[in-house]
């Protein structure tokens, strides 16, 4: 059989075979494989556990720099990762539409795993439901993961004060550029592909010995570097100042937004984490991000003040400050 | 505003006020209101965790006797239950067309919130994405779900031997035939709803005192009771028979599939469970179980011999046996 059929998610005969054949030899580890309604854990003694999920809607499914697989392993466990966690556990939901090629679905499938394993985590439960042409868009995912924080590990917005530095962990706005890229047939002298990519190293770099100076992390994916500065400046409680100039972003990337009238502050990234650092040991960290593979390119881009809280200002290249909100509207649907 | 629109899956301004309006206000929550990446959880110490995932797609989204929101809660905790476990925790991903209307998607919430109250779980992590009119049906919701195992607790379908007794909670093909009704627009003269509901309660008072003598639990959704005794039969490597007339079917059930020519055995079930244990305690457990709200009609229907493994036999009521497969193709698609 080259493609999904509906009885695929009957729960029935071919369902199984679906399963074993594809999901089973795909993603092959211990706990998947005995198939019971819940995968059974056995949790470390003493920590506290992250858990956070995300569905993956991304068109197209395939993308230069990566597919719906990978990003769907790197963007829970992002999340895990920056909310001070080790990312361990992961489930996976399918929801395909009726007439999806089984090799396309194998090539999804051996992605996933490859992410997984470059984060350390293990898919141990999964569903799958296919439904009728017309009724979804080719292939949803979702996954929930979990995680366990080391002790000492205590981020939360409510840690940040003035003075503090805000350091991102690379370049901006390669993800969402590449899809939009993609999607509209646009071609770049450079190509741009997306960051598509794991955070868990960089977070880990970051948390080091002394995880108690980094105050707060977050990963700027839908709505950009710009909406989650807001949101941390919010729950915070304070005031966010960035450099533009400090703010990394790819000459390609630059000049396809500028071209395009896009703003790169606003445009999804899915490697990147930006952190809230205590101002003292924010050199010593920025080296140390730096040193880590994908944090090359990594950036003190800024710094908490006493401003209105809630505020986010940026300072642009002839020194004027501007305000700089939440995303409004929806430049680009469907991006992760 | 009446309808979603794709910015309320932006990230941005619009995805931030749904989530306060509707998710936050009809969830509440101390977990979700910190709106952090991931929720964090202390586990309680010395229990195995259970992690399970399920996406429901069902269709229609609103039908007699629940809605996708409650079954999105009862599915993944049922799977919970099932294992042994106490079910703590929920994350919900939500896929929603361009165009639903807001007044539905907060019926819907509201019904999740309920569900999650009745079985003593929490909604401590989720996500939102909007895709474009056509790109799916209405609502898609993704829960997967943490519970923990009390100690004793050891299910598992290689523990299934023969003499072992199988009981099911309930009615079957309520839930099945409810929704078939609904799509097709049938009028039945009894009315038929779904059994969507919890099996936690049914499940805690199977174990009791003595979870030992229970093997092995499941539910039995898509596939029917069919399909789940064929996958005990297969894992266990034990057969399993069962008798047709001590299967409790509700006669509007059985008159509607006689008519309609379908076998309640292979239409999905929402609220039920299937147990496999010990014979000497099979009486007192089925007991238990009839003390229980929602077990009242629960019935000893057969039993695991030592027949071909994997083999599932059927008598009627004339005292023939036949092979009972499981489900081929696909009866309905978009049950759950």
């Amino acid at each position: 059989m080259e493609r999904i059929i509906l009885a695929h998610g009957s729960g029935g005969r071919l369902h199984h075979q679906l399963i074993q054949e594809v999901f089973l030899g795909g993603l092959e580890n211990r706990t998947l494989g005995e198939l019971l309604d819940a995968a059974i854990i056995d949790p470390p003694a003493g920590q506290r556990m992250a858990f956070s999920t995300d569905s993956f809607v991304i068109d197209p499914p395939f993308f230069p720099g990566g597919d719906i697989g990978c990003l769907s392993v790197y963007g829970t466990t992002n999340d895990l990762a920056v909310s001070g966690a080790r990312p361990r556990f992961l489930s996976a939901g399918f929801i395909i539409e009726e007439g999806f090629l089984i090799d396309d679905l194998k090539r999804v499938v051996a992605s996933m795993r490859e992410a997984a394993e470059r984060v350390g985590v293990e898919v141990v439960t999964g569903d799958t439901k296919v439904v009728g042409r017309g009724q979804v868009d080719k292939i949803f995912i979702n996954t929930a993961g979990i995680g366990f924080i080391p002790s000492g590990v205590e981020l939360s917005p409510l840690r940040i004060k003035a003075g503090d530095q805000v350091i991102v962990s690379g370049t901006l706005g390669d993800h969402g550029l590449a899809i939009l890229g993609q999607r509209e047939g646009l071609s770049f002298s450079t190509p741009v592909v997306s960051d598509c990519g794991p955070v868990a190293g960089l977070a880990r770099a970051l948390l080091g010995e002394d995880p108690a100076q980094v105050r707060c992390m977050r990963d700027p994916t839908r709505g950009g570097l710009a909406t989650t500065l807001n949101e941390l400046a919010q729950q915070g409680r304070v005031a966010i100042r960035v450099d533009e100039e400090r703010i990394p972003v790819l000459p390609a990337v630059r000049g396809a937004c500028a071209m395009l009238g896009l703003d790169p502050m606003y445009l999804a990234n899915e490697g990147k984490l930006v952190a809230v650092v205590a101002a003292e040991r924010a050199e010593e960290m920025l080296r140390r991000l730096r040193s880590v593979k994908g944090g090359e390119r990594a950036g003190l881009i800024g710094e908490v003040t006493d401003g209105s809280p809630g505020l986010v200002l940026r300072r642009t290249a002839l020194g004027v400050e501007r305000v700089m909100g939440m995303l409004e509207g929806e430049i680009l649907p469907r991006i992760c």
